[in-house]
């Protein structure tokens, strides 16, 4: 198959982070006007946008968001408590500027793309910011069988790949990933503890407003999912296919992609970082790429970012998705670049230095 | 006392909050497009900034981070490792560019303003950017007796709070704080030991590269300092004075004079946190303008933040200062602003509401 050939070759293009450049970055910020370390993760986030530009000052200049947006069979189950059609009228809140992740990318002068990956509403009109990628009218219920063909689950990673990398060559150095699906959470619990082999139990959130019953009802959903589908770690494209989401699937795709034109992907929460585990099962070599922005108060995201060993930068109990964590991080990430890139050497200002540091001013 | 006066006067303006205003933002957080409460952190600081402002929709127009710098007498105990000349070379790496505070301001669109609140080097020459409020070529040695006169601690207070005032009414919606001082951590653990009423060695921090036998030194410094002068945390002004800083008593006065002309202060790190608490010993109702940007490495700031019930928005491991922290997250506070007066309510967008709220995307 073509599409699978494809993927294939994404997957081959992403290669590890420049471990010379890092170390030069390394050198770099001990030689900067400030004690050593006391940049506390921006020094870190910093090495490692070296390491993926290969370059011991590392820029950002364009900054992009992909949100991407699809629907769920599985709203059949009464796992949520939004009528589906919000998935829909959320697109057109996004497109029009009124939602959460428009303010924030506007704000901090952040592309937002918008993603149509299969909402269950009629196709909305051509229009700049909005992509077509409709891979179905929403996915089938998952709790009855797979959410999706195999082939139907490759031309989401394909579609996600092919955008994040024209993203990148156009201009964007930070690739940001958000959500829009009422019904996701169902889909990214049963895709994390699929991933991860944590019980479902471990995987799946509350979220506000649910009562311990409907908690309850979401949780069977997710397990009757895995045992109806039996997805396997070691496939991640079944995974998708099987208990995933369009969205989940183009997500997982720009991750890839991103990575495979050595961009770092700013991951929002949970949904985008159940996206992130079928990209990392994938190609473990994505990890070099991932900056996670936010811990989310949605309970399953503890586990998605302990499988992949990635500390998040902000911990606002934010659990909006759409990327408005991932936006927010890349003030932060933006400002770490910069003090690298920008800041004086000792030497350059005329202070003094000395061995081994010293605490907040002074 | 003419000083003593308008101290007075600065602290009769400071008044409560808009309870209204805030009761009118809530409301509309519940009424925008996205479950309520999914944007965590960021609805409470909305809701601040109506309190503050005193409208329903808050903007954030300017922005200015107040880097204050002081010398202190107490260096010639040997509790910092770098020489007391760095003071002054970072002051002039600050309006130079070259420093992390100025590369921050810089990307984010905020002005910086250096204060040469009592450095030991000779006065830079007049130059935009700085302003020079010199009480003294450094304070005394304050485990030997009071670090300074009362006269000058108010003198530092007035000055501060004249500059914020200026500051705020030239347009910067945000202030935040900023500090540059060798031995200025010591000063603050003394500050925070007496204002808290907690043992000083639970104010004292390691900082990085301090042995333990450098660290248990610093401490018996601190404790020294407190026997020598008794500051007594009923006379905050009393405080500042024995074991405090000029650089400190600016930023305290900052804090007052923000807070009299109700703009938010974005608190820095551990110095920024001391020099909070002074303002705070003097005017309770400051709190209600006071936004922790961070929670500093440094051991010290928990005592000041628990003492204030301050919940920092960033955890980074920074122990910098210079307003670094505050600067980072301004772009926070910017954007639950800009949510709280951009989004599109439900009616407006035409999205279904529910009443109870949902979890991360749906």
């Amino acid at each position: 198959m073509n599409d699978a050939i494809a993927l294939s070759e994404i997957l081959e293009r992403i290669g590890p982070a420049d471990a010379k450049a890092m170390r030069r970055a390394e050198a770099r910020q001990m030689d900067l006007t400030k004690p050593p370390g006391s940049l506390g993760r921006l020094e870190g986030i910093s090495v490692q946008l070296a390491g993926i530009f290969g370059a011991e000052r590392p820029a950002v200049r364009g900054k992009a968001v992909i949100v991407a947006a699809g629907d769920h069979g599985v709203v059949a189950q009464g796992v949520t408590g939004y009528p589906q059609a919000v998935t829909g009228q959320m697109v057109r809140n996004f497109l029009a500027g009124g939602a959460a992740i428009s303010v924030m990318a506007r704000l901090g002068g952040v592309r937002q793309i918008v993603v149509d990956a299969g909402i269950a509403a009629a196709p909305l009109p051509d229009q700049p910011g909005l992509r077509n990628m409709r891979v179905g009218r929403g996915t089938a219920d998952l709790s009855r069988g797979p959410a999706m063909s195999r082939e139907q689950a490759v031309r989401c990673l394909e579609a996600g790949a092919a955008l994040a990398r024209e993203v990148a060559l156009s201009g964007a150095d930070l690739v940001a990933t958000g959500d829009m699906g009422i019904g996701n959470t169902t889909a990214s619990s049963a895709i994390a503890a699929a991933m991860t082999g944590r019980p479902s139990a471990e995987t799946t959130g509350e979220g506000t407003g649910r009562s311990p019953e409907e908690l309850r009802h979401k949780a069977s959903v997710v397990a009757r999912a895995l045992e109806v589908n039996a997805p396997d770690p070691g496939d991640p494209v079944g995974v998708l296919a099987k208990v995933g989401g369009f969205e989940i699937g183009v997500l997982a795709g720009v991750v890839l992609g991103a990575a495979s034109e050595r961009r770092p992907v700013v991951l929002d929460g949970f949904i985008s970082g159940a996206a992130a585990l079928i990209a990392y099962g994938l190609s473990p070599a994505v990890r070099d790429y991932l900056i996670a922005s936010h811990r989310s108060a949605e309970k399953g995201h503890r586990a998605v970012l302990a499988h992949m060993r990635l500390d998040p930068l902000l911990d606002l109990s934010m659990r909006l998705g759409e990327g408005t964590g991932a936006v927010l991080a890349m003030g932060i990430i933006e400002a770490a670049a910069a003090c690298l890139g920008e800041m004086a050497t000792f030497g350059e200002a005329g202070v003094s230095d000395r061995a081994d540091g010293d605490e907040e001013g002074g």
